[in-house]
């Protein structure tokens, strides 16, 4: 209600959050306000709380956008959805006009809004957010579990990018929270996976996941590639490290005509095996964040069970807890996926 | 014939020729002699001549695979063709038993054979050759244009692999022979064609064949297609340069889901701004040589018209002048496609 007093997360720079008491937003036209329940913690906030988006977030500034809800209010002119609905938010919000929206590629947009970081996000107990990024979940669905819908989307764009089919090699490169539910959906979809990681606590993940593993500090890659697949190599190829290494042996491991995804962001400008490309036709796909079918696909897949929540949940900390729960990631070589609690939701 | 003495060209290392006389080979079962009329220099022969793959086609090798003719014998057992057809050939034999070819890829084959590196080639008056890289011509085709179909082919695949469509903007980056080739059949799929090239004699011939132009030396090439296409970039780029600004440039001037196709054969490791794939979703397309399709695709478009052959042909030498060919083609700043006129048909 108007005037209703919560509790929010501010980020206030130099690796610290403030939880304070504020009035919370109202759902205005087009607008729906969600009780946040849980809200997981991304690598991009991370990267918030070491500083290295101060430019961009500031320091008054509610983040987090992996959220799980239950839908309080309805703005003006909104339907398909009531009060009470559980639900997850698609944070992005694109503005409409710029050459990417025109093509149909909205979630790309050159001009693109990503709620909670160029908004206040979801690290408050209500969060107000516009009624097109909102999708429903089941009525029976785990609010921890769909903390993860979010990220779990993430993976089903990369998977569907990469037109991976049913009996396909597939190779993820990096074992991280992205990577490992790459892997999954990657599996969901039929795919023959091996993770490539060299975090000893991630292989321990990857294997207790179900998946077979390759150290590559320890073991040759290519080697174990080839010999799993009689010389032919992967198929399908997701690079999530967003390293010089990983980046090499993303070409050394493919397949003719093989596709290697980009998940990674990179922020230098690794060298790349460009022969093979030529020598092999290999396709190098870019893919980032999601869009509405992935989303779908993604709660389809968290609430069947496709995604083995439990295990990729590692710690889940009260609101009021957040600053030990960031300290603590931070340090942490075991965790996978953290989440806050925001909320009083079950 | 048996026994027929002809007149054939041979590498002989260190940059020189022996035209010589020597006995025709004969077309044994499944195989096809050819006459052979004319004979473009490729830019793989001119690595051949600098002695760049010595190791590969040794000092006994007669060169030559952008050829046309007249089929002078058949094997036994071929059929579908007779003798007196104008043809040419494509050059590739696959082992037929790798994973490239077993997966349906056996241009790309693991083994691959190249005809006129890996066995002697078509710089002689009779080429014999498997009857399953022969192509029929028209009756009425001219043989001097009919060489380039080879190269052509190389441009039919990578306008194909590219998926351009009607009204879409390309940007060809370096207009050597197989650039200009490239922009003409991405022309006829009805692109919006720029070349980008910076030797002057070049961008003359580009704009002679009707292209519009961008010297990057010269002026900023990234803000004249953001121009020409209102802050779009173009859908498709053509990596053809095989330099780093190239590489460069290839992600600079893409649009959102551009798909670059990877033309040029990078020797070294250059570096790739993979953050732009990642944020503009680009997709990098490596292709090599072609497929059948892609050479009655080339058949058509050399009887056709949509390769200005009377340009692109900037000199024909008979084979006793191959060494003198060779010399002037490796210092001409103006030669785009050179031939060798091998036997005496017209």
């Amino acid at each position: 209600m108007p005037g209703d007093q919560i509790t929010a997360a501010f980020y206030r720079g130099n690796k610290s959050f403030a939880v304070e008491t504020t009035e919370a937003a109202v759902a205005g036209p087009g607008e729906i306000a969600i009780r946040t329940a849980y809200c997981g913690i991304c690598g991009t906030d991370m990267h918030v709380y070491h500083g290295n988006m101060d430019a961009r977030v500031g320091h008054n500034r509610v983040i987090g956008h992996e959220m799980s809800g239950v839908i309080s209010a309805l703005g003006e002119g909104v339907s398909g959805f009531a009060v009470g609905d559980k639900a997850v938010v698609r944070p992005l919000d694109p503005c409409g006009v710029c050459p990417a929206c025109k093509a149909g590629h909205p979630h790309i947009c050159h001009n693109l809004k990503f709620l909670g970081l160029d908004t206040d996000g979801a690290m408050q107990e209500v969060w107000v957010v516009p009624a097109h990024t909102v999708h429903k979940l089941p009525a029976d669905m785990n609010l921890a579990h769909a903390a993860l819908i979010e990220p779990v989307a993430v993976a089903c764009h990369d998977v569907r990018l990469s037109g991976l089919t049913q009996g396909e090699d597939a190779v993820v490169i990096g074992g991280g929270p992205i990577g490992v539910l790459v892997a999954m959906m990657a599996r969901d979809a039929g795919g023959k996976v091996v993770i490539s990681e060299v975090n000893p606590h991630r292989l321990a993940i990857a294997e207790k996941l179900g998946f077979d593993t390759v150290n590559p500090a320890e073991s040759d890659l290519v080697a174990a590639i080839n010999q799993r697949t009689g010389d032919k190599g992967a198929d399908v190829v997701f690079e999530v490290s967003g390293t010089q290494p990983g980046v090499d042996a993303m070409t050394a491991v493919a397949a003719t005509r093989a596709r290697i995804v980009m998940v990674a962001i990179h922020a230098t400008k690794p060298q790349i095996d460009l022969f093979q490309f030529f020598w092999r036709e290999l396709q190098l796909i870019g893919a980032r964040v999601y869009e509405p079918e992935d989303y779908e696909k993604a709660i389809a897949a968290v609430a069947g069970g496709a995604i083995d929540a439990e295990t990729v949940i590692t710690d889940i900390a009260p609101l009021a807890d957040i600053q030990a729960a960031f300290e603590s990631l931070d340090r942490s070589p075991t965790a996978l996926k953290s989440l806050i609690k925001v909320g009083d939701l079950p």
